[in-house]
């Protein structure tokens, strides 16, 4: 059995008995019930995960999945190529959005180079991952075979793994790297929601009216060549999708086997995610959504993995940011219920006291 | 010249040139131009009223003001009267929400009493600056008095200089206790958007359709008793409103004319700044929108306040817990403004490097 299939097999259904003890004791608190809102349900799906009231998310780690893109010769994205490489760099001497919001958030950065157009010296402290040095142009080819597909949800599962081995972990977030992944990202998601591409399209970082029309067409011709099959994910990861899609995929059902909550951030961890689900669907009950970005298509994504996100604040940078900051909102959930007294305690107080 | 007049006539604008070098640093630095959303704008703000790119938002304290309404005795809300003082001691016990968020934030609880039907032990640590024990109910009377209007503001006022005065403070937020109180400030918003009260009613802490009713004509029939003039906002409160709507509002003049950012809770506390604000407008330089509640006429605030809000979590609590967790994104935005480094930071990093 493939590393893949055991990990499938390895992922169970959380404690759903201590999720009702979650909701009956959020109920039964010193103020309206309801009144935390959203909080509310993440609190007590983060203790079926946990297995306790108790939460502590302590060890946050977020991992940000780096790879490149045939695609980009279309001339589908704002930035040149070399940004993606010399991101990982800055992602490691600490400059980038995602490193200065996981220290908010008191989270490791952790990089993992699934597909970049570049050779990093093997010393790097990266997860050395790559599949290839990005993906074939998939208006002419399927952007990878399906051993490499299969190769990049695996190493997605093996950091997982490597992380758990070497450490207490608590809590995983999901990042991207990827100059054009937007792109595939919303090939993707066309493919599994059947939405026409026109409603899906976004700006990713910024791009204009000229660039947005030849996303748009540069989608429907892959559409047209690929014949997406929504029943087989693997496929669509295959001829659509981007090494680090893959390894965001890996991350989500390795963490779903280790009993790890994992919050996605947004259009392209949330479809590495949607593979993920389409591969096993009980990974939505690990999965939080970070925020919801400002892409078309992340909606449909939400709806699908039933997920609400945590944050609306007009994000559209991927790397993790939007899941950084949800995860100081998650771990605010988990004080929620642990710490916030009910009617019971408060009475028992109020008559010690007299 | 009166605490409140020479309050509002301390407020001054910030410094505009810091916030657009707050902006032009955001601009530049090595992500997509705007792609970290609002998070941007709120820090190029705060960067203006602390006059410095390196906020450092350490010391964070939220005060909760407590009051009773008259108008509760029509049936207006779903808990007794007594829930209020009860909470009263739960703050000082620290189990209630906000406790929890705030420890969360890493912010300090204050509770002051503007007016809350209930004899409090002189020693107890609370501010104590009791107007009344409760409004009279306003569908007979002015809620208030002038003269009590003014002092109730005063009274936030000086509860703010004693906190300065004290101690260094970065960062301010209010919040709200008071059976009823979504009923006055409703009623406050009527005043001031003419807006139809059916459009503007929310259902405060979970009332039923009976007492929908009920909370309508109880509004509807105040404005036709009392004829409010939205150019009048001292009247408004008096005729209207409540001691700590009152209070509330007497904290964002004083933060503001302290230059400290102050931020705004859900209904009660956005009508306090609503008052604020109609009485020294420059108070919307200071201000911070926490969250977006799920009752209607808090849209209507915020627009008239220029405010985004932070979070659309579906609270409905009040006691500042949006304003808690809003707390930590504005702190993570001031990292933001800091620390993510410039295109041109990373490339001097990479020539030292070499």
């Amino acid at each position: 059995m493939s590393l893949l299939e055991k990990t499938i097999n390895k992922i169970k259904m959380p404690d759903q008995k201590i999720k009702q003890l979650a909701l009956r004791r959020l109920r039964s608190q010193a103020r309206p019930a309801g009144s935390l809102g959203i909080l509310e349900t993440q609190a007590a799906k983060m203790a079926s995960i946990a297995e306790t009231l108790d939460v502590r998310l302590k060890n946050k780690v977020i991992v940000v999945c780096a790879g490149d893109h045939g695609i980009v010769s279309e001339g589908v994205s704002l930035f040149p190529q070399e940004v993606t490489w010399q991101m990982v760099f800055n992602f490691l001497n600490a400059g980038a959005s995602i490193n200065v919001l996981a220290e908010h958030a008191g989270a490791e950065v952790k990089v993992a180079d699934l597909g970049v157009n570049y050779d990093f010296p093997p010393e790097l402290p990266v997860y050395h991952k790559k599949i290839a040095k990005g993906t074939r142009n998939f208006i002419q080819s399927p952007a990878m075979t399906r051993d490499e597909a299969v190769r990049s949800i695996e190493a997605g599962i093996e950091i997982v793994q490597d992380l758990v081995s070497n450490r207490k972990i608590d809590m995983l977030a999901t990042g991207d790297m990827g100059i054009g992944n937007t792109t595939p990202s919303t090939a993707i998601i066309a493919a599994f929601s059947e939405i026409p591409v026109e409603k899906l399209v976004g700006r990713g970082t910024g791009i204009n009216d000229e660039m947005l029309e030849r996303k748009i067409n540069v989608i429907k011709q892959a559409l047209a060549l690929h014949k997406p099959d929504k029943n087989n994910p693997l496929k669509i990861l295959a001829d659509l999708g981007g090494f680090e899609i893959g390894g965001l995929a890996g991350l989500v059902l390795g963490a779903a086997a280790n009993s790890l909550p994992v919050v996605c951030d947004g259009l392209i961890s949330t479809a590495g995610a949607l593979i993920a689900s389409e591969l096993a669907p009980a990974v939505k009950e690990y999965l939080f959504a970070g925020h919801r970005s400002v892409e078309a298509g992340h909606i449909f994504m939400l709806k699908q993995l039933e997920l609400t996100p945590l944050l609306d604040l007009q994000f559209r940078l991927g790397e993790g940011t939007g899941a950084a900051l949800a995860m100081e909102l998650l771990d605010a959930a988990t004080r929620i219920l642990s710490d916030i007294k009910t009617f019971e305690e408060v009475e028992i107080e109020d008559k010690n006291r007299v």
